[in-house]
């Protein structure tokens, strides 16, 4: 989610310098090829990030950006389809700014440059994306063991239903899905997201990017600024099972009646780093909570977490992992993906897959597979390396 | 939950002058009388307010103090029971505070005054407390509707079981009640609670107290800084149902790229009324859908919400009633009480009561309803007048 941050591209993009509305000098064929042939391109504008996914062959390549600056993604957009050694048939667009700039979609791709934009539903992408990284990437998703930390990449595997999908972005969505082709239903969300992290923490510490803000956290003790059990009892609450450990109120002990005689004065008591773990361990717990118990309530018992919010970050894979362990006795799983931030860009992408194959009286997912190489996909994103530095359990699984 | 408040009592207290380990003059005649003439005192030791339940003859009184401040608690103490008019047999305590500062009240009260000290359990006094207010004392509890925003007072009602009880002081206990007599489980909580709201807030704004952090938030407009549906979508997300005007991101607008080149800067941009209003929304939302989804879990409608967190905020009780009712689609009802703070301290004090009336063989309530002026409760706590200050639809009901 840091607007900063561009991923290492294995084949090197020139850097757009002119916005969208200024003539590029075009490269562009257009001429029609095979299906087999086309590179596709997938498109997830969120509230925050706009998610980029597309094809060079059998490469595949991931990109973030600000939505806040859609001109520098329409101008990266256009220098890409311009590329005279590429050949889009479509623009598919999911995610609310797919419906928001709607029209500046259309004026780029459509009427300049002769490209059919789809706009796409943003939680059936989503589920076409999970269900697609479930079934046909190996050791793209993977569960953390709480205690040992130790994360297990899984195969693939045909897709269970039903089960939750947590979409964690600037907002939460939580769904349950049933099936495939739109058996979903959106059953509760949060609006205690990534947005919620990002604005309080670029309020309260001196962080310019959410990279920055998890490093930060990692620095962090909350127990110096939340209200432990102990803090209050002295000791555990034996009779309703609390431990003197358990967090009671979040920043809970921030608040000092002498020390806040001036608010300048109280806020430089309180450690940057502390509030930044703090606040992560607060949300975190809330969405595995909240997931939890909607799980429970439509009897599933495997939840998927995707989304920027967590980045594939250890310590929101830790804590999500701990709440559902916690909450379930153990009996629901949280799985996460290396991926987590472009389920919903991937499945737009695969929508036109999925149709043109089946034009072609093959599956999706054999059509991708054979096309894409998807072991490609682990040097294009930082956060991939990130959980690869975790201790990898998968041999003793 | 502000520690500079102090009721308007009936009867003008002392200023505490001095801290309770100095010698005071004490008038304590110590002459047992009968229970039925003697004065009751309860103490609920929260992690941030420390509340005080105390009778005068036929008056009751209600008190806050800030818990960190314990020997403002003490003195105050002591000098109430040092009144030679007054003969309190016990000092009952509960709360976590009870268990934590259980040496020095036993040294004030047992040793230096020889007069006992009595722990009761906080959840088991939440209960008690609740139960005498459904109970025992008219047009305590109310419900809103969220719509018109009106309020109606209920009379005292037998009790029906169960019911949930959410507690909301520094963090948050879900209770399910069974029965009367310690028949309930905590079947959840939150971290996210008053300490929350509180120890953010004065991080972000200038209040200095819980009071003046409620009172800037009504100036405060949370479409500022929360990210909206339509400030995503551009419009409403029809097929899953979710309005423009629903909150996406609580804090979502916050961060701007262009505005973060200092964090100075950021934080100037942002209206602290906002940021006050978008945190008591997030927090009462998040706190309204966990309690819908304890009690759909556990088969239960009637919700009763507590703790100084609410302080009979119109704000919070329209935010926790239009959750309840949103989440459940009207199938249930969310309550609440004049004196929310008070339950645990009402509920300690009762436990004494309630054993002393049981050698008496009387109820209870008969006696605590034959010996107090409930009405009395109405001029010592200002949250009353607030709440009486809304539309009472009563008449309508």
């Amino acid at each position: 989610m840091d607007p900063h941050h561009r991923s290492n591209l294995k084949i090197a993009l020139n850097e757009p310098d002119k916005p969208f509305s200024t003539v590029v000098p075009c490269n562009r064929t257009a001429q029609p090829r095979s299906n087999y042939d086309r590179d596709y391109i997938g498109l997830d504008i969120g509230g925050t990030l706009t998610k980029v996914v597309y094809t060079m062959g059998s490469a595949v390549f991931l990109e973030k950006f600000a939505t806040e600056s859609i001109e520098e993604v329409l101008s990266f957009l256009e220098q890409l389809i311009c590329r005279k050694e590429l050949n889009f048939a479509h623009v598919v667009t999911t995610g609310g700014g797919s419906q928001k700039f709607n029209k500046s979609l259309s004026k780029l791709f459509t009427e300049k440059h002769g490209i059919p934009v789809l706009k796409k539903d943003e939680m059936e992408s989503l589920i076409l994306g999970l269900d697609f990284f479930i079934r046909d990437v190996d050791k793209e998703v993977f569960v953390m063991d709480h205690v040992t930390e130790k994360i297990r990449f899984l195969d693939k595997v045909s897709v269970k239903y039903p089960y939750m999908l947590v979409n964690i972005g600037s907002g939460v969505s939580i769904l349950r899905v049933d099936g495939p082709g739109g058996q979903y239903k959106r059953v509760g969300g949060s609006s205690l997201g990534g947005g919620t992290l990002w604005g309080l923490l670029s309020l309260i510490t001196n962080c310019g990017s959410y990279e920055s803000m998890l490093q930060l956290s990692e620095q962090g003790d909350n127990r110096n600024v939340d209200m432990l059990v102990g803090d209050i009892y002295g000791t555990d609450y034996n009779s309703i099972g609390l431990k003197s450990s358990t967090i009671a109120s979040s920043f809970g002990k921030v608040f000092k009646k002498e020390k806040n005689d001036t608010l300048r004065n109280n806020r430089d008591q309180v450690d940057q780093a502390d509030i930044a773990k703090s606040l992560i361990y607060a949300i975190s717990n809330n969405i595995g909570q909240i997931s939890y118990l909607h799980a429970n309530i439509n009897n599933v018992t495997n939840i998927y977490f995707g989304g920027s919010y967590i980045s594939a970050h250890k310590f929101i894979i830790k804590t999500l992992s701990y709440a559902i362990n916690f909450w379930s006795k153990g009996d629901m799983k949280a799985h996460f993906l290396k991926h987590d931030g472009y389920i919903g860009a991937i499945g737009s992408f695969l929508t036109t897959a999925e149709h043109e194959s089946a034009s072609d009286n093959r599956s999706d997912a054999d059509t991708i597979s054979q096309k894409l190489d998807l072991t490609n996909l682990s040097e294009t994103k930082p956060e991939f390396d990130y959980v690869e530095s975790l201790s990898d359990d998968s041999s003793n699984a």
